[in-house]
């Protein structure tokens, strides 16, 4: 099937995101993205017998090689109009496929625990691995969809924009991290979906599937028609485009919805498989040896008096506010980097030790899982994120892409380029959703690690802390403190600011983590 | 420290745990489990700084030993009442420990998503992995002693008795899986108790922890005090025994607590590594041909039209049955097994087409991630569980353990052998909570399965579905033929009964299934 003909709106052709296409000077010469979905597409019986067996066979060939190649995931979200057909597609489809493999994903009100996160953990959550398919009813475009069309508050465009913008990252993200998406949208012009409705009301069998909630919205089926167009067209990326179902035949909404995934497989199955060589990164040249790592004041340091006080005084704070009953409506990320013995895990203990620990969790990163390595980078982060009222530090981070990832070479130089952008979007997401960010760089000279280095292999109750890496990332010294600079520069946000810690002496480091930490969550929650 | 000195009560010598030990002819010479943690025991200050050193290193030693041998995960329980030292003590272990591979669990009310699981799930779903320590605050302790002492159904003493039965089972099978239990008991007398919660009262830094159902529960002192015994006698096993702990010394609590930890984890680590041979296991001598399997008709048919007819009335009973509203309170879990190409797929797929997709998922089991073999055998089922008015299906099962892994020698005889009890207790914990447990064996012959083995190698798009694997389980059909006798034999309970299918003619055994389904949902709901 010629499926650019079929369904003329998923070339991307008018694929650039972020900005409305000029209003054409012909207006009748615009096409609108359910024009063709509109014309009442059928396929006779017998086409559709002698169709169904090939791409039955094609089908299920793809998936077995999905699964024994494990390089790639699908993802198939299905959208579109009530009574459009889709549970029904869907169900045939799932009867062509080995159903092992396939999840089929619904979501109605999220619970207690998704409220309580970012919006898109709910989603994060069921990403299927490698190998696999999971198909999304009630997906990403649902919620933005249906505030902006039934919600009353004025700044709802502007939040109806945000949203798509949001997905059209996340989405660009999930293709980069090898999750192919096929995306469907079933339609009905008006009057057939009236009928249709009415007709489902009739049959006792499925007069259950009809809801008041179905007929208050048809009533806005203009609108949202509009708003559908709308997300449709801004959203049709080269990496995932929109396939427009006419819904009213069903052998032909199920042929199609067939098609369309086959031959999304096909393509990224086919295409060469991508030899992106990951090679360690190469240093960009400097004119001088001004950074802002050579620029910190690694003297600093701390009298005992002092230090006792302040850090107390801190930790108190740190106790009260953390309790406080605005904290319960927010969370707290906290990420340490730094470098190796910098003194993350003393500094991390005079947190925990400040804190109810049964709102706290210590996630130290080291290699991930296979369930972690089978999904995107972000994914084994997102599993970890606290819920509203609770604190996660991460001892090392999703930082870790753009520093050992990137200096040892274990991800290709375009990963590590847009894990910049990447991060953004994620430290975005949770601060709007609540959650404080709050980065620290612990920061040691070279001198000072080599004296940690020799006290540790010495100590014997130390010597675990001290490996044979620990030597090797040491001879890297300035290819880290490049991508340290980096870093900071491309993700200290205003959201998620970097703090710098100047960490030669211990003490001086932890006072300033702690203090930092404490005024930032009073700054945030208004309040001691 | 002498523990059995200081703690008489984790000698587990009343260690039967579902009977009440005889009433004493003298009373006055039973001891009661509180009596030594009354005494007002006190460590001096140089002491506890001297011990603390050395506890401290040798705690550090033993986790890290842990960590590198990942064969072991450590369970620290922490019980008592209240303003009793827990939070304090466990705080000071964490310093004490790399906090990094500790993790702090604490359970107040459930979420959404945990009550509509049977109780354990939310337990299940943060077991710590091997090589990690979790430590649990109000665990599955708190809830049946809140309920026995506050509650009010006149059940409740029954209902109190059944949950230690249970715990009882669980820890065994926890230790068996090479979970440590660690069970602490804080403890205070009623005089000393009353006097710390005034005082946390007085502190402008503590009032916030004392709270208006902490003097509820102070009121039922005595009770507590009868009912927490009662826990503590019935539970101390020899896996998984009790330490009391004289909560009313800050040094001592939490010296005691350190060195019960490293006592535990010491007599852990150092004891040989258990070399219990796995081997394929050898079949009991038989005096008949007769069996479960043999006495089945497998020449059993059903024609074309009867096929279509029937099925298709069962499907629409199925999706009526699992739209009924009495199915939100209940859920669905179905067990798929049977002989290589017995049909198990076709027969999944016809279920999956009768029930809306969006409530059910289908979870295929093949060889178990690193994450899942991290963890005790049934925590990867656990995690598929479905919520309330959900359906799982499972193709292969927990059943695994003691039909592949028996007869493969991938597990030891005695732990498939004792595979049979705790399947049972996880299946009634399932019903228990409102899980409709639905199992299936369907059976061919060994010509049959010759037969379909030959064509699946013809038809192209059905190669993938045979495998050297296949043929390799074919040879060992006599073996299998008897453990899944003993399967049927010792885990076809009253609740969870065993549906033999008899599968050589396909229709006749998908009719079966989805007849059965459907009939026992009618039976379970009481409704049509």
């Amino acid at each position: 099937m010629d499926n650019s003909r079929a369904n003329p709106h998923n070339r991307g052709e008018d694929g650039l995101p972020h900005r409305e296409p000029p209003e054409c000077t012909h207006p009748e010469a615009r096409r609108h993205v359910f024009e063709d979905a509109e014309l009442g597409h059928k396929v006779d019986r017998a086409t559709f017998a002698k169709r169904q067996v090939a791409l039955r066979e094609a089908l299920l060939a793809a998936q077995v090689e999905l699964g024994t190649r494990k390089d790639l995931a699908v993802a198939v979200l299905i959208n579109g109009v009530e009574a459009g057909g889709k549970s029904e597609s869907v169900a045939a489809l799932t009867t062509w496929l080995d159903a092992r493999f396939v999840e089929v994903n619904a979501y109605d009100a999220p619970t207690d625990e998704e409220r309580e996160h970012a919006p898109m953990w709910r989603y994060w959550r069921i990403l299927p691995p490698k190998g696999r398919i999971a198909i999304f009813f009630g997906n990403w475009y649902t919620q933005p969809i249906v505030e902006r069309v039934m919600g009353k508050g004025k700044g709802r465009d502007a939040a109806f924009e945000r949203s798509l913008e949001e997905i059209t990252r996340f989405e660009r993200m999930l293709a980069a991290e090898n999750v192919l998406l096929v995306k469907a949208w079933f339609h009905l012009a008006k009057k057939t979906q009236a009928k249709r409705l009415r007709a489902l009301e009739k049959d006792p069998d499925t007069v259950w599937r009809v809801t008041k909630d179905d007929w208050k919205r048809f009533k806005h089926y203009d609108e949202f028609r509009a708003i559908s167009e709308r997300a449709i067209r801004r959203t049709s990326q080269a990496e995932a485009p929109w396939t427009i179902v006419d819904g009213s035949d069903e052998e032909y909404r199920t042929l199609v919805l067939g098609e369309t995934l086959l031959s999304a497989m096909r393509a990224r199955l086919d295409r060469p498989t991508d030899r992106r060589a990951a090679k360690p990164a190469t240093r960009a040249p400097k004119v001088d040896e001004k950074t802002i790592l050579t620029q910190l004041d690694l003297t600093q340091t701390i009298t005992d008096a002092k230090y006792e006080r302040r850090l107390a005084k801190a930790q108190a704070s740190l106790a009260r506010l953390t309790r406080h009953p605005r904290f319960r409506e927010r969370s707290l990320v906290v990420v340490f980097e730094g470098n190796d013995a910098a003194g993350k895990g003393g500094t991390i203990r005079r947190v925990t030790t400040a804190v109810d620990l049964r709102l706290l969790r210590v996630v130290p990163i080291a290699a991930p899982s296979d369930e972690e390595r089978a999904r995107p980078y972000l994914w084994r982060f997102w599993r970890q994120l606290p819920r509203h009222g609770r604190m996660t530090i991460f001892d090392r981070s999703w930082y870790g892409r753009v520093l050992v990832e990137r200096v040892e070479g274990f991800a290709a130089e375009a990963d590590w380029r847009r894990a910049y952008g990447e991060i953004n979007d994620f430290e975005q997401e949770l601060t709007r959703h609540g959650a404080i960010v709050v980065k620290f760089w612990l920061a040691i000279s070279k001198e000072e690690q080599l004296k940690r280095f020799k006290e540790r292999e010495k100590v014997a109750f130390k010597q675990f802390k001290i490996t044979d890496e620990d030597w090797r990332n040491r001879k890297k010294w300035e290819d880290y403190a490049a991508a340290v600079c980096d870093m900071v520069e491309r993700t200290s946000t205003a959201i998620a600011p970097w703090v710098l810690v100047e960490a030669n002496d211990k003490k001086f480091a932890r006072v300033k983590v702690l203090e930092t930490l404490a005024e930032r969550l009073k700054a945030e929650l208004g309040h001691e």
